[in-house]
């Protein structure tokens, strides 16, 4: 298939529904997944809960289907993207800042030593997240964000981080929704930040984005309402905390869950338990050459536990390398 | 209309998309509303959003209606219903807890005494709320209130309390959402209580109610995951709260809110101040006749500040006696 072919296909994927597929249908839905058993069980679980009368039949109301988004929707090396934006964000406020010229960890991204600044641990990643994720209304915050994301280029490969998402999961969204699912995503990530541009990149809207979030507060100032940021934390949307968020914001179990790091281990495990045919998918990094390998020693996006407890739960592992024909989708021609 | 028709027509509102009705559309989907200023100001409002090419036009992904619960969408006297629940489940697990019987507010909850139970105040409400709605994983949770909410009658008119919803309010939210709008709960009440019933009496799906939480925590007991209620409060969803739990849920300003008492002005305000055509209304609860009278002085459901804020902030004041003419729809024939 040409590029310029791909790139329409993905376009067409990406904004619409697409026709339920039934045996004679000429396209495939899913065309940048290989043949073999990852795609296979991806297409048999569909069927399955979507055959009316048939024994695994499930109403499309509960057809509720989550997504982790960091290494699972988009890349996430050599950092996830939202602390690039952090540090981005540091760098074009310190003018206001003087005084991060002598403070750490401001001091150290400031002459461009993000190892140095990300040495202090949680904490000094909780003060860069508060410094630039606080302080502003929530329609500023937005707007910052999407001037970042529509112009920041990561620093590898070039591109925009929205053109860094996963052509295969693009198609699975797609998939899933033209088949009566509701998608959701559910990251460890700001859900301020994802919601900036969740609905155009993956047709997500913003109240099914669930992610961490610090406090806010509504004021009304000069006459004006607004929802002010506090620097607090609110809630981490990880590990134990991703069923919690689940619970809070759908309120209802998934019955397919799909992510790639021990940070999505219970989510997975929360939404396998359920009666009925389910579903859970992990995304392995296992192609250094197209994106990137990695596993049980990464810093950004371990996948340890949840690789050991894959069998046993019943997971489907995603080889990367060998299960998907294309990572990214085409670049668009500027 | 005969009470037969009025039941069918009632039930085809309350469970199926209503057909957008152009100028030549035979029947009015707001048949229980009087002609007058508060309908045509609902019937204008939705006319210019949904206008395609009209100055005001709203996208349907942006048109959210944000609707409160108690005393908007049903009734909330003599007490909020929930609260009839959690009396309930006091009596109901008495058995399990003898120490109740010396300790307040629970014995004189157990002597029939509910205002010497409650003159406790918050911290008394707050005592029987944790008792009756933590300690339980969800699903326990959900079959409790199942249980109770299929049977339990109001004492004043012996109805279940899902048959005290407005008529009116099921037409409205059934038009909404046959013109685009996607209907949201926002109560002061327990998300998880609402859940339970909301999708079925109001056709508002778990994933669209926000409401005030106690905290839940994710365990795995016996190789089975579960979430645990906790007795600590984790949001209240209430007055300033409500925009607030509207970011964090939906993460867009509604353009329509519907809510009848102070403790909606918040929600009231931030959805009239944005930009573009907004809609705002109160309830006004003005018929002791058919269902209750109360205002300034109501210790539930108060609509003092709230009431010389509408005109102000141009608000759509709905007179109950005048402007209904159904306040609860048909009995159903049992």
């Amino acid at each position: 298939m040409k590029a310029t072919h791909r790139l329409l296909l993905s376009f067409v994927l990406a904004v619409s529904a697409w026709p339920r597929d039934g045996a004679g249908t000429p396209q495939d839905a899913l065309s940048s997944w290989s043949e073999g058993a990852s795609k296979s069980s991806i297409v048999e679980f569909v069927a399955a809960v979507t055959t009316e009368g048939g024994p695994e039949f499930v109403p499309a109301s509960e057809r509720i289907a989550v997504f982790d988004n960091d290494g699972c929707l988009w890349s996430e090396q050599p950092m996830y993207f939202q602390l690039a934006f952090a540090i981005d964000r540091v760098k074009a406020t310190a003018p206001e800042h003087p005084e991060w010229r002598e403070k750490e960890p401001f001091a150290s991204l400031l002459r461009g030593d993000v190892g140095a600044a990300l040495a202090g641990g949680e904490r000094a990643i909780l003060e860069v997240v508060m410094a630039t994720h606080a302080g502003t209304t929530t329609e500023e915050f937005e707007r910052t964000v999407q001037d970042w994301i529509s112009t920041a280029k990561h620093p590898r490969t070039g591109r925009l981080y929205t053109e860094m998402v996963y052509q295969p999961m693009l198609e699975l969204l797609a998939y899933l929704r033209a088949h009566g699912f509701k998608t959701f995503i559910v990251s460890g990530g700001g859900i301020e930040f994802l919601r900036v541009f969740a609905e155009g990149v993956y047709g997500v809207p913003p109240e099914q984005v669930v992610g961490s979030s610090i406090e806010t507060r509504f004021e009304i100032k000069n006459d004006r309402p607004a929802l002010v940021r506090l620097p607090e934390i609110d809630f981490i949307d990880d590990k134990a905390g991703k069923p919690v968020g689940i619970q809070s914001h759908i309120g209802r179990r998934p019955i397919a869950a799909f992510g790639n790091s021990d940070g999505d281990l219970e989510m997975l495990q929360w939404t396998m338990a359920g009666a009925g045919r389910r579903f859970a998918l992990l995304v392995h990094h296992t192609d250094a050459e197209r994106e990137w390998a990695y596993d049980r020693d990464s810093n950004v996006g371990r996948l340890d536990r949840a690789l050991d407890e894959a069998e046993a739960w019943g997971f489907t592992l995603v080889d990367m390398k060998r299960d998907w024909k294309v990572v990214f989708p085409a670049p668009p021609r500027r």
